[in-house]
């Protein structure tokens, strides 16, 4: 890996050398460990196993992985050429079905070759690379816009409270809650951050408080119920969160446990903030109480690893997500700017130009 | 063990066929192992190993384990038992030097032996013995009286939300917080429990989803993250924990994460009940601000058993308890009848002729 500069947070993906290399994340906290997929297989097996997690890096692995599966190709025809890329993307959409990113990411190199106006295979090679370091130059981009409109926000603060992880492990680089204070850090404003390690599967812990240690900012690990104890003592003085999905009225679905940090938050006065790129809004939905809300395996509760903490056939609840009201959250960073409620009407004033549904 | 009765919970501390029979709560929830300390020695280790843990509980095993010092002395004179004795309860204290409950039940022994009129150690011994039976008789009727008090507070419910364990496993038997639960069930009301699981110790998980699942009583484990999700989706009607202190202002110190949940409750709406026996209050403290709050060993957040769950290094806050103000909780509930606001005027009135600083 490359040297960093002091708070310059690791990219988990990155084209180096005529090679992918991805940070193997299920190794984390205890190795960094560098993994280099060297075919679609490998990649989709990267992302199966979750040794690339987050939406926006999904997409920007999968991407890659498109180009290992046509590298080598001996198409002998365009059309025999997209038809193998085709395939591949196909394959890919199978590691983690649920991504939306991933099908995003996939649809837009297709289409970047679809679109090319040449029939030469190699060129049309050098096209998926170029479409799949433009996807992943383009969430940099995104996310340190996000950072330098957060920044603002939280600069005279001494410490924010986050939850999971929306760092740059999730992205391309600087994530999207932490971006801001990747962005601060840079500029020589270190802010404190208290990490909820998040459970059941501990993103907080794992990899925010990995992520942040590594590139040199402070941060202080509790668990999800210390929360409050935090804010009554006037150790942090505000909270930021990414999302999964926001809703036109501004309703939030993100990382369960979000919303009862939200309430928090509110009875302590301390502001609420989102960070996320505008690919997060989905328009065609009026509130949150149409995003549908995954619930998942009991067991993620009920055992650590394959260690039981519970009593066996205990019913357990484990949505994966919850929904903030709009009216917790006092305002949404994107790499557009910040929007402030009314969010039904602001929403689409800041974000104008994008394509709501694109996602 | 006993055949228990459908809703009856078990007992963690007994006295059957001359032994004393404890639940060993290290084991659970894998197994149920009862074991059977015949030395005092063992009834030290049995406590400091946590296999019999909860303030009361200690206390009572405390108690017993003073009788077993002393059940085969050949003293010859009452001086002589007295000084074995003084010499026993000192070396109990050190199994857990901050147990409260622990220092009132050996000091109340050995004042029933100062007490006794006569000097014949055989019948000193006895009164050993029925002092430690009478501790632990009394402490199941306090929790008898707070389940009988309690109920009907919850009895129009379907569900309620609790907090680490304050079950059956803690005292005698019935608990504090569970105590009304385990009522309404002996007399046909099952209640449904949400049981938090309480990190980072998992009393939640192993304790109070084994007793009340053990009991028949239908219980589903979530992760403290999401008790605001269960709270908004209307799953529960109330929360109800327990109480390590209680100020004369009414303000509780709890488990870390009660004050939490008593926020959440506030902003759903929710009753958020304190079960305690009168023993919990500490009238000498004006307000929560003077309970001191201990701060635990970072491995409690970063391992998880000998696994390391975080990077190595990391700051970590870890606080025991929290302070849930008395503008939060709506009704204190002990053996001695409910306690309603104003509290500073309505506890002195309802615990009257207790001995507040007695614990």
């Amino acid at each position: 890996m490359v040297i960093l500069l002091p708070y310059e947070p690791l990219s988990p993906i990155r084209w180096h050398n005529g090679q992918v290399e991805l940070i193997d994340q299920t190794r984390l906290p205890g190795e960094l460990v560098v993994i280099r997929p060297r075919t679609v297989e490998e990649m989709w097996d990267a992302i199966k196993r979750l040794k690339v997690r987050g939406a926006p890096a999904i997409g920007i692995a999968a991407a890659f992985g498109l180009y290992l599966a046509v590298r080598d190709s001996r198409a002998a025809s365009r059309a025999e050429f997209e038809s193998e890329l085709k395939k591949a993307a196909n394959y890919l959409t199978t590691s983690r079905p649920t991504a939306v990113n991933l099908f995003w990411a996939l649809r837009r190199v297709e289409a970047a070759v679809a679109d090319a106006p040449t029939d030469n295979v190699a060129a049309l090679k050098e096209i998926v690379l170029r479409e799949a370091l433009t996807i992943r130059d383009e969430d940099e981009a995104t996310c340190r816009a996000i950072g330098h409109n957060g920044a603002p926000l939280l600069e005279e603060l001494e410490a924010v409270l986050t939850h999971c992880n929306a760092g740059t492990l999730a992205t391309a680089r600087y994530g999207t809650a932490l971006a801001p204070v990747y962005y601060l850090a840079s500029r020589g404003k270190l802010l404190k951050v208290f990490a909820d390690e998040t459970r059941p599967l501990l993103q907080g812990a794992r990899l925010t408080a990995w992520e942040l240690h590594q590139a040199g900012i402070p941060v202080t690990l509790i668990t999800d119920n210390m929360a409050a104890a935090v804010m009554s003592k006037g150790l942090v003085q505000a909270v930021i969160v990414g999302a999964d999905r926001i809703a036109a009225n501004g309703d939030v679905a993100n990382k369960i446990g979000t919303y009862g940090l939200a309430v928090l938050a509110k009875e302590h006065c301390l502001p609420f903030y989102v960070a996320a790129p505008a690919s997060t809004f989905d328009l065609s939905l009026k509130s949150g109480e149409e995003i549908p809300i995954e619930e998942r395996d009991a067991a993620e509760v009920t055992h650590f690893g394959l260690k039981p903490i519970a009593p066996a056939g205990i019913d357990v609840f484990n949505p994966a997500f919850d929904v903030t009201p709009n009216r917790y959250v006092t305002a949404i960073i994107t790499e557009k700017g910040i929007i402030r409620p009314p969010y039904q009407e602001n929403i689409p004033r800041v974000l104008q130009g994008i394509n709501f549904n694109g996602a």
